[in-house]
């Protein structure tokens, strides 16, 4: 039986973190084998609110392929490519445009909740509003069917089956594919500051690339309990990053359950604590930092055009039936 | 010295009428040898309004350059298009749509004019507010550096040159250029009924590939001056079609300048000058009926198939600058 297809990606503008591993990375590694997947590394969308510092975007994109191939995920299951470098993208985003009313693109609860923390004010560019629909034809150029994504870009989703549908009923075909959602199961890993946002821009995420030095001040730096101020006092567990991490990291479920205890108890130290979530972490990186230093970018750049050249293909098969039942190829 | 280029075209949604000869194709033949100039065949842009019956628009892209070559357009001189089949265009939209704010574009008096007339309501389609970034992408992917239009495109020229600015600026490139308005200098044709607006969805115009009959019917239904009803009443010129069309086809200004006297002063009867009018145009119209039924379809392909080619030639030297300037090229 042929492999469903999953599409899946980030938006290089840095490089990835623990945040990621945790919310999809790992995912993808699960998944590489049951699902043909591909992973696309969404510079055109990164631009859309990165216009005006491109090499933000640009610099990132062969440093977000290294962690792909750090963590381990293999170019010979997994089909990885740049956005821009498929045209076809943007021309189905084109066509797609007309289907989209500008009222259905303003009520998008994912964007205009970006909108307003993006603080673009009175100037949102016209390319942000509308990157909804160039993930419409990302998601459908390459006939996806399962997409993986967190509880709050659902209403993409939903956007991306309303384009399809309506699609394939004015232009009487059936090759576009809606999607399912495939919902994240694990819960968004915390900020090292605990806050709920993690992000490269507010400086509190461990890189998957970050140095033994760089994880070990990281981890010492991070919020636990502020009112655990003595080893003796009863600590907090909720709220706890070192506890966050542990959960999200450590191969053991019932030795962090019985430090819970023993931290809400009192008696265990922070520093303690720390210590370990360090040895957790540096354990976890040590082979993923091992693997990114022996990958250079003449290796990146091949595996990268190679999986682009193969996406290209799957784009262009869409493109030729999206003309075709639009009535115009002319030649 | 190399020859300016000049960008020009029409949206295929309908047979060309006097309309267009007067308000843009007899600029055109005057054109053609003084400037590179390029005539699109706006399939993408028609599509914005039209994208739910994609036939209306598909069937007129070859009776379009038809109507170009009978009137005499030389495909050795003028480049002849079609835009659906430069994707480049798509993709330099697509960069585009981030360089405007969304508010610029729904200010843009032309749009907001013709999203009133065009009666949307509450369903605006995107890609038709968007519509100014897709002709700003054509305009400069064939560096024009001369647009024709009317009074009420001016906008569209200045979002198409602050476009271009801010492109070359964020980039650090000359690459695109800014573009002039070439005013039409003749007044816009009326309808057949009298009304300011014409086209063929009111169904008041003269279509260039019409029959000798269907000519004379429509003279004879023109509006003239309701209340000269005796011959010796005098009558009035303004807003008289008859005079309008005299006015702008009778080759002879004088001849047109005496009876416009005669008919004010009383004693000049409708059903002559009807008569003189329809001479007139059948005089213009006959020897392009002529030639128009000597182009066959496999002409018209092949004449738009090396166009087309060209074109895309000079749209991909762009985009290759634009992606340059925007550090998107990876391999």
């Amino acid at each position: 039986m042929q492999k469903k297809i999953i599409l899946t990606g980030d938006r290089p503008t840095g490089k990835l973190h623990l945040g990621h591993y945790i919310g999809s990375l790992h995912n993808r590694l699960a998944l590489e084998d049951s699902y043909e997947q591909y992973v696309m590394i969404a510079d055109v969308q990164a631009l859309t609110d990165n216009f005006a510092t491109p090499e933000k975007v640009t610099h990132h994109v062969f440093e977000v392929m290294k962690d792909y191939l750090a963590i381990g995920l293999d170019p010979e299951k997994t089909c990885f490519f740049i956005q821009s470098q498929i045209p076809e993208l943007a021309e189905l985003t084109v066509y797609y445009l007309n289907l989209v009313s500008l009222g259905r693109l303003e009520r998008n609860p994912t964007v205009k909740t970006e909108i307003k923390q993006k603080k673009f004010g009175d100037s949102i560019p016209t390319g942000f509003l509308c990157y909804p629909i160039s993930q419409a034809a990302d998601i459908s150029a390459f006939q996806a069917e399962v997409v993986p994504v967190g509880e709050d870009q659902i209403p993409m989703i939903e956007l991306t089956n309303e384009i399809v549908r309506k699609f394939n009923r004015i232009y009487q075909t059936d090759y576009l594919k809606t999607c399912k959602a495939h919902l994240s199961t694990t819960p968004r890993l915390i900020g090292i500051d605990g806050k709920a946002k993690a992000g490269k821009s507010l400086g509190n995420v461990i890189f998957l690339s970050d140095s033994e030095q760089e994880v070990r001040n990281k981890v010492f730096r991070m919020y636990t309990d502020p009112a655990h101020v003595n080893i003796n006092d009863p600590g907090k567990v909720e709220g706890n990053v070192v506890f966050a991490y542990l959960d999200a990291f450590h191969p053991d479920k019932e030795v962090v359950a019985s430090l819970k205890a023993h931290y809400q108890k009192g008696g265990l130290g922070d520093v303690a604590l720390k210590k370990l979530l360090n040895q957790t972490l540096q354990d976890f990186l040590a082979p993923i930092r091992t693997k990114r230093a022996t990958i250079d970018t003449q290796q990146v750049r091949q595996i990268l055009a190679r999986g682009t050249e193969k996406a290209r293909k799957k784009a262009q098969q869409t493109i030729a039936h999206v003309r075709q039942a639009m009535g115009i190829q002319y030649f």
